[in-house]
């Protein structure tokens, strides 16, 4: 049977893996959208925002391990994917990125018209316009090819209407497969094996496919313990995997100054798929690069190296005994009571995480207890906001609900983050997702207000304060969070925040529970 | 005193009428949120997602007729303003657009850096980078310049955190006033006369700043009715003047075969600053220009041409008497009964609209009717979505109503458009702002299961279906609104929404009323 552009489009991705497409479509895809009844093996997961979409593909690659296609309409589209794509690309998720456009006759510089390619690159490692149906087949396969990487990236493919709708088109001849990392040569072993073996103070770094990898850490965690060297990750791993019996690198700080106290006095750094350590922002007459004076900087693998291998190999060329390893034990907080703070949601957080949950943390300020809280709980996958564009939350727990079927989702989210990409919430409910969204509500951007001082400009005037406060009128979660078809629970202390929790995290479905934080 | 670079830039923007800023702001923009409280006249405005300010910014261009500033955060923060930027770039609405970057010493390629400028150029009619706080001054003048045209446009200026927080700093020594626009040459106006008394058939299609100004909507109707020729106005003007008493131009069609219809016949077009006729998308085996065959189109001006100043010269050329001018009389319809459809929702909204009213129209397929109930109202500003870009209507009628103070606003908002910016009614309740939210909530993307069809791909089987449909679950924007801090109400039949809207309309402040319509 002869196909359109369309329909071998999806032929091509499912054929690779690539078999749940997040869309907010419009008329440029109106064929891939028909081509979904052609196609049973594709599962379209509708989106009320294309932010949506993108975060959600970011959030089920980094479960999966695999790219989700997403699927956008024209410029103003993809525009409003890029700060979830933004994530993506940091977090090195695979994502295709299919964005529907203007026929190729079409194409007038009038009404919703863009430079496309232009906004594309500036988010994607790949980029290319698909200009005729005989050439889709190959397109998509190159699309997912450049996807997996390694490392994974956003691989944008262009898609006009015509090319949608046209034919005959012909699905990829061939499926593409996950290519293994490059090898890391024995050089860079030898380097790193010299460097630990100084004598001098030194710490490994890891990050990318590392933190994802329990082996891998135990790997790094057996090196640090022979060597006496520092076992580090990087401040927001795009999958860490934890828990009870995991070995726990100590995850560098968000503020610089915490950086730089972590790194005082190491003379040798090694980074395993992570990069120099780098404040987020810049402050007046701070560092931006955090690597202390005289500290020298040891490559063992960048990303797209085959990191855990490199790793394992570096274990066995320095004898590391293949146990112990020290990884923390099992232990779980008190339930909490009193006052509802950041400190009692993560200890209600670590007295319930299931095993197996995968927590999605975008809870900023007041989520700075959780990682302690939950240390010791049972094995679990967290995932932090990689690239730093907030929004990321509501839609990678959609993502990461699909990616990691059977596994509860705990996202911790900020009041201010969330709102950015709240409509998320509906398409977890549509989808009947064990999604349980805590929303943080202190009621202010509050990390702005510590920026604020930190870049110099002090406590700020009424004016300035108002542009950070989230107060007048109050938020409610709750209601909104129902409106888009969630069920939700509002609490306002730790003993009603912790049933509230419970409840969530025993009944199926999305739910979500909005802690009015008291006053700090 | 001296300043530093983020207070020289809010001083020269306020001494060049931009008094108002739209702002999503991060840790890169902390220095200018500080100045606010420095320069007490530019009103800083927060909204909780950048595509709300950017269209906030759009509204109010169109009604002030001057620039209001943006401030987003970096990459991502850009790319969530690109929607809203790219309507108001198709609407020509004059915007100055601050992205706050990073500090000039911290460009590393972690984290949120991204390539600012590449997404900027994709919506903006002038990008740059201000490199130093000497320049700040010097730099925003040129924004605001560059925004002001003739014709508006959107003004990107990137200001990198250490040019806002450093100095000294001066503000422009001279303020920007806007320019009028180029003069047409003669032999345009004589072109125009020629055509309209040939003898043939022609039509005067006019849009831009035409269709915003009373007198230039007078002058093209007394042509018309001078010449015989057909008074035509563009799809979607950024700004209609309309109502009883003013020249009514039958707009052109969204659909391309309405368009063929509309001009058949025509063998002299003549365009006064809007673009020859394409349709909106491509269709299989349809034509996208739209101009007939042996039609002959006259360019009167295009945009950044004193339109209105060529149409009082065409008026004078052709000896156009200066009344009668053909223009409907007042004429209200009964306040509807019954079912409740798109059909009685305009009725109530003709038998209720207040005069000096402004209409944000993002009404999709449910909209058809509120124009012809709406064209004996008394006078009122309607604003369509120029650039196509869905999430206009929500911050849009935020910036709107700022930039028209005094005049009450309605929003008609489908509700598919209505989920993609819908935490801009939080602004709205914030600043207390006389906007009524009427959600047509026909639980589909109805306009694209219509598209569905016109694209050739038929009525989609039910995965296609399933893509298009917004009832599973059902969204309820009342909850919705409440949770945002807005009041509102649902209706289900013609009379309980025409009181809501009546109700709505009464009261001061922002009000949401959701029309659950019935199933067509």
């Amino acid at each position: 049977m002869a196909h359109n552009g369309a329909q071998a489009l999806i032929r091509t991705l499912v054929a690779s893996g690539v078999d749940v497409c997040f869309a907010n479509p419009g008329t440029s895809a109106m064929h891939f959208v028909a081509a979904l009844d052609d196609v049973a093996e594709m599962r379209g997961v509708l989106t009320l925002f294309e932010g949506v979409a993108s975060g959600a593909a970011d959030g089920y690659a980094r479960l999966a391990g695999r790219p989700a296609a997403t699927l956008v309409h024209l410029g103003p589209g993809l525009g409003n994917a890029v700060a979830n794509l933004h994530n993506a690309r940091r977090a090195r998720s695979p994502v295709v990125n299919v964005v529907g456009d203007h026929a190729t006759t079409h194409r007038f510089d009038v009404f919703l018209a863009s430079d496309i390619p232009a906004m594309a690159r500036a988010v994607s490692g790949w980029v290319h316009t698909c200009d005729h149906p005989a050439r889709v087949g190959a397109d998509a396969a190159a699309a997912v090819a450049a996807a997996l990487g390694p490392p994974g990236q956003v691989a944008t493919l262009i898609l006009p209407a015509d090319v949608s709708w046209g034919g005959p088109a012909e699905p990829a001849t061939a499926s593409v497969a996950p290519k293994a990392g490059r090898v890391v040569e024995a050089e860079r072993v030898e380097a790193a094996v010299e460097a630990l073996r100084s004598g001098e103070p030194a710490a490994l770094l890891v990050g990318g496919t590392v933190t994802a990898d329990v082996t891998a850490l135990r790997d790094g965690a057996r090196i640090c313990a022979t060597t006496g060297a520092r076992f580090l990750a990087e401040t927001f791993p795009a999958r860490l995997e934890r828990g009870a019996g995991i070995p726990a690198p100590e995850r560098l700080g968000y503020l610089g100054e915490f950086v730089v106290a972590q790194l005082a006095g190491i003379r040798h750094l090694v980074l395993v798929d992570t990069h120099r350590p780098v404040s987020f922002f810049a402050y007046p007459d701070r560092p931006s690069v955090l690597v202390p004076d005289g500290c020298e900087v040891h490559v063992l693998a960048v990303p797209g190296d085959d990191a855990p291998g490199a790793l394992a190999a570096l274990a066995d060329a320095l004898g590391a005994a293949p146990t112990p390893v020290p990884a923390p034990g099992a232990s779980r907080p008190a339930r909490p009571v009193g006052a509802l703070t950041g400190e009692t949601v993560a200890a209600a957080l670590g007295a319930l995480l299931p095993e197996g949950a995968v927590v999605i943390d975008e809870a900023a300020t007041q989520g700075l207890w959780a990682p302690g809280a939950t240390v010791g709980a049972p094995p679990h996958t967290w995932c932090s906001i990689t690239g730093g564009a907030i929004g990321y939350g509501i839609p990678a727990a959609l993502g990461a609900a699909i990616g990691a079927p059977g596994r509860p989702v705990v996202n911790l989210e900020a009041d201010g983050s969330a709102c950015y990409t709240i409509q998320g919430l509906w398409s977890q409910a549509r989808e009947g997702l064990d999604v349980t969204t805590v929303i943080l509500n202190n009621r202010s951007y509050a990390i702005l207000n510590m920026e604020l001082d930190r870049v110099g400009a002090g406590a700020g005037g009424p004016a300035a304060r108002r542009m950070l406060d989230l107060s007048d009128p109050d938020l409610s979660f709750t209601r909104i969070a129902e409106g888009f078809g969630v069920p939700a629970t509002v609490a306002t202390d730790a003993e009603g925040f912790t049933t509230a929790l419970e409840r969530a995290l025993a009944e199926p479905g999305p739910h979500l529970v909005e802690a009015v934080l008291a006053a700090g």
